[in-house]
C-alpha cells in the first residue's frame, strides 16, 4: 500500500516536471532569493500511517505563510471563539498584504491567513507570553505536530524579514491605530517575523498537518491538538482563504483545503484521508508555488481526493 | 432508511425553529415582500434515491440567485472553459451587486454567482438563442434536472424585477462599456429577470441539484447533464462564492457547497451523498436565509456531511 | 487696447505651437475621431468689451463636458441650494466616469462637473420640462449667454453619444437604484447626450462664459443670468473639479477656474477680467486638451491673470 | 485704515459668535483635548502693513497640519520641482490619513498637505540634516516668516504625537515599503511629530503666512523666501488640498487658499492683499475648525476678498 502511494506520488510529480521553474522565486530577502528554482519536493502522510516522498522531500524550506495555520490553531485553543471578534473568516478578494479593506473595515482583518490577520493572531499569542516565549510556543507546536524536535527557525530569514518588513509594520501600526493590537507593535512584528522563518521539509510539513485531516488529534501519538469541529473549521478557512486572491483558483483546480507560503511550500489537507506537502520555489504572480500547485492538482486527481 | 433520513431532517429542523422569522424578508418587489416570514421548508434527496421532506417543503418560492447555478451549468456545457475568459472564479469579497471590483477589473466579474457574472452567463446563453428561447432553455433545464415538467416562471416576479432592476441595468451597461456583453443590454436583462423568477419548492430544488452530487449525471434517469470534473468545479465555485460576502461564514458553519437566493431558498450539495434544499424567507443583512442556514448547519452536523 | 490683447494672445499661442498634436483625439465616436488634431483656436473676451481671436477661433467644435457649467447654472437658478442635497461640490480624485465613489457615497455624485453629477443636473432640468423642452432650454441658455442665436446641436454627435453611452447609462441606472434620479433613465440620458453635442467656436464660448467673470450679469446686454455669489461659487467648483483628476494640475499650472471637454475645448474664467476659450483636439490621458492647456498657461502668465 | 480693518474684523467675528463651540475638540492627545472649545481668535495682516486682531488672537495654539505649508515651502526651496516626482498635487478626495489611495498609487501621496505627503516632505528635509537639525530648520523658518524669534515647539504635544501616532507610523512604513522614504522611518516620524507641535498665535501665524500673499518675499523685511511663481503654486495647492476632503467646501464658502490644522487654526491667503489666521478649537467631522471657517467666510465676504 505504501508502495502504491509512492507510485501514485511519483507518477503525479513526474507528469508535471515541465512546470518546474516557471514563475519567480521570492526575492525580497536574500535567503529566499538564492534558493534554486528547480527544486521540487512532495510528501504524503495518510491517516492510516502510510508515507510517500518525492524529489526534494527532505530538504528544509522556509514555511513563511504556511505557519499561519499553526498559529491560528494555537490562538483558537487559547481564546476560542472570541478570536472572531478581532478577525473575520471571509476571503479577502485582495492580495495578501493589502491595506485597503482594513481601512474600510476599521482595522478588523478579513481572515487569519492574510498578513494582517496573522498579526492579530500573534497579538493573541502574546497575551500570556513574552515575545520569546511566544516564538518558542509556536516552534514547539510545529515540533509537536510534526513529531520532530529538530524543526527550527532560520535566524537569517527572521533577521531579513525584520529588516524589510515595512509593509507588515504598516499593517501592524494601522491595526494598532484602530485598537486591534493590544501589545507593542514591535513585539508583534518580532513574533510574526520569527514564525515566518521556521524551516521544514515536505516530509515534516505533511506530518505536521496531519492532525487537520484527523479531527484534530494525532492518529499515531494520539495527542489531541484541537477539537474535531475546530479542525474542520480551520480546513474551511484554508479552503476559502489559503491562497490569497487565488483561493478560488486553488479550490477549482485542486479541490482541497490548502495554505501556501512565498517560500514555495503548500500544505494541503484531505479530510479523513491525508495531508500533503509540496515545495517548489518559483511563484505565480499571486505568490503561490506554480509547480507545487500543478503537482497537487495531479496528486489529488490521481488519488480521487477532491472534496467536491 | 428513508425513515431514518426523515427523522434526522425533522430533528434538525425542529432544533432551530426559534430561528424562524429572524431577519428581514426581501422587500424590493411586492411578490417577495408579501411572503410569510414564518415559512420553513426543507428537503433532502440522496444519491441512492432516498427523499425526506419537512414543513413547507412542497410550497413554491422564487429561486432568485439559486438559478445562477443552473445557468452556469448550461453556459459551461455550451462554450466550455472559454467562459473563464469573461468571468472569474474567485470570491468577490464584496456584496452581491457591487460595481467597485468591476471597475478595477475592467468589466470582468469575479465569479458567475454574483449578479454581474450571471449577466455574462445570460449573454453566453443568448449566443445561439433569442431571449425567449434562452428563457425557455433555462426553464427546460430546471425541469429536466428536477425531473418535473411543472416547474414554471412567475410572470409577476419577472415583471417586478424588470421594473426595479436599476442596479442590474447599471451592472449590465457597465460591462457593455468594457465590451464584456455581446448582446443588447435589454435582452440580457430580460433573460436574467426571468431566470430569477423561476419558482420551485424545496423538494423540486433538492431533486434539481442532485446531479451536482453525482458527478454530473442523474442517478435515476441516467441523463448526463455535465462531466464529473465540471460538476466538482461548480461545487467548488458554490462553496467559494455562493453566499456573496458571507461565503466564508457558510463554509465555516455549514461546510458544504451552497447557493442562496433572496427568495429565502438555499441549495446545498453534499458530494457523493445528497442534495439539500431549505427555504425560509427572512434574510440576514448579507441577503441569505437566516433560519435556512441554521437548518442546514444542523442537518449537516447531524448527518456528518461536512466536506471538511 | 484690442490690439495689445490680440498681440498678447498671438504671442502666447505662437509660443506653444510645438505642443499642437501631442496626445490623442477622442475616438469613442466617429464625429470626434475624425477632427484634425492639428487645430488650435483661442479667443479672449474681456469684461470691458475687448475681443481677441487666434487661429481656428471661429470653427465650431463639440462642447462635450464644458456644457456642464451651463446646465449647472440653469439648475442652480431653478432649485437653488437644494441642488446640493443631491450632488456634492468636492473634487472626486477619480476619473470622470468612475463609479466607485458613487457606490461608497450612496448614489450622491461628488460634484456637478463629473458625468454622474451632470446626469443629476439633467434630472433637475427635467422637473418642469419634457426632454425636448429641457434640451431646448439648455441650447437657449448657451445662445443667450453667447449672444448668438446660431449656436446649435450636432445631431450626429448626439446620436453617436446615445449609441455608445453605456458607461453613462450605467451611472444613471446606478443613481436611479439609490433614488437619486426622479425621471426616466432614458429621458435623463437623452438630455445629457444632447447637451454634450452642442457645437460652439472659441469666440462663441468665451463670450458665453463671460457672465461668470462679471458677477453673473452680462456686461454688454446687462442680462442677469445668476447672482454674483453664485457666479463666484460656480467658479470655485470649476477650479476644484473642472479637469477631473487633473484639476490640481490645471490650478497649479494655469491658476484660473476652467472646464474642459473631450472635444478639446477649455473654458477659463478670470474673475473680474475676462473669459478665455481654447480648442485643440488632441487630449492628455486625463482627457484634457494638451495644447489648449499649454496655451492657457501661457496666456494667463503673459497677462498676469492667475488668481493666486 | 487700520481702524477700518479692525472694525471689519470685529464685525465679521461678532456676527458668527453663535458658531463658537459647535463641533468637537481634537481628543487624540491630552494637550489638545483640554483646550477650551469656546476660544476664538483672528488676525489679519495686509500686504501694506496693516494689522488687526480679534479675541484670542495672541494666545498660542498647536499648528498641527498648518505646518505642512511651511515645510512644503522649505522642501521646494531645497530640491525644487523634483519634489513632484515623489508627491502629487491633486486633491485626495479622501480623509487626511487615508491609506487607500496610497496603495493604488504605489506609495506616491496625492499632495503634500495630507499626512502621507507631509511625511515625504520631512524625508526631503532630512537629506541634508540630522532629525534635530531638520526640526530646528523648520522652527527657524516659521520664526523667520513670522518675524518673531519667540515661536517654539510644545514638547508635551510632540511627545504625545509620538505616543499615539500609529496611523502616521503606518503611512510612513507603507511608503517606505514602496521606496518612497529614503531615511529611517523613526527619524521621519520624529521630525513630523515635532513640526505638528509648533505653537503660534493667530497674530504670529498671519504674519508668518504673509509671504505667500506677496509673491514670496516679505514686504517688510524684504527677505525673499520663495519665488513669485512658487508662492502662487503653493497657494493653488492650499486651495485644492488644504482642507482634506472638505477642500471644495472651503473654496465654495470662503473662496481663498487656506490650510487648517486639528489644533483649530486656519491660515488663509488673499493673494496681493493679506494673510488671515483664525483659531477656534471645536472641529467639524472633517477635522476643520467650525467657527474658524465661519469667521473666515464672513471676513472674506465683508472685505470682498474672494479670489473668484
Amino acid at each position: 500500500m505504501d508502495k502504491n502511494l509512492s507510485q501514485l506520488l511519483a507518477r503525479a510529480c513526474d507528469a508535471i516536471r515541465n512546470e518546474i521553474g516557471t514563475g519567480q522565486v521570492a526575492s525580497y530577502i536574500p535567503a529566499l532569493a538564492r534558493v534554486d528554482p528547480k527544486k521540487l519536493g512532495a510528501a504524503i502522510v495518510t491517516v492510516d500511517g502510510q508515507v510517500a516522498r518525492y524529489g526534494d522531500a527532505d530538504e528544509p524550506f522556509s514555511m513563511q505563510s504556511i505557519s499561519k495555520v499553526f498559529t491560528l490553531t494555537l490562538a483558537l485553543e487559547q481564546i476560542g471563539e472570541k478570536l472572531w471578534e478581532r478577525v473575520g473568516r471571509e476571503p479577502s478578494g485582495n492580495s495578501f498584504n493589502s491595506i485597503v479593506q482594513l481601512e474600510r473595515e476599521h482595522g478588523i482583518p478579513r481572515n487569519p491567513l492574510i498578513n494582517a490577520g496573522a498579526l492579530v493572531v500573534c497579538d493573541v499569542l502574546l497575551c500570556q507570553r513574552s515575545p520569546d516565549q511566544a516564538i518558542a510556543a509556536i516552534l514547539e507546536f510545529v515540533r509537536s505536530t510534526s513529531d520532530d524536535a529538530s524543526v527550527s527557525t532560520d535566524p537569517e530569514v527572521a533577521q531579513s524579514e525584520a529588516e524589510t518588513g515595512f509593509r507588515n509594520a504598516s499593517l501592524a501600526n494601522f491595526m494598532k491605530s484602530f485598537g486591534n493590537l493590544t501589545h507593542d507593535v514591535d513585539d508583534v512584528l518580532h513574533v510574526y517575523f520569527h514564525q515566518c522563518a521556521i524551516a521544514v521539509s515536505c516530509a515534516q510539513l505533511a506530518r505536521a498537518g496531519l492532525f487537520l485531516a484527523t479531527n484534530g488529534s494525532d492518529p499515531q501519538t494520539h495527542r489531541p491538538f484541537i477539537s474535531a469541529q475546530r479542525a474542520r473549521r480551520i480546513n474551511s478557512i484554508m479552503l476559502m482563504c489559503g491562497h490569497y486572491d487565488a483561493s478560488g483558483e486553488f479550490a477549482f483546480r485542486v479541490g482541497t483545503p490548502g495554505k501556501s507560503g512565498v517560500g514555495g511550500g503548500i500544505l494541503a489537507i484531505v479530510p479523513d484521508r491525508a495531508a500533503i506537502a509540496v515545495w517548489s520555489p518559483a511563484l505565480t504572480s499571486a505568490g503561490n508555488s506554480h509547480a507545487g500547485t500543478a503537482a497537487l492538482e495531479q496528486i489529488v486527481r490521481e488519488a480521487g481526493w477532491s472534496i467536491f
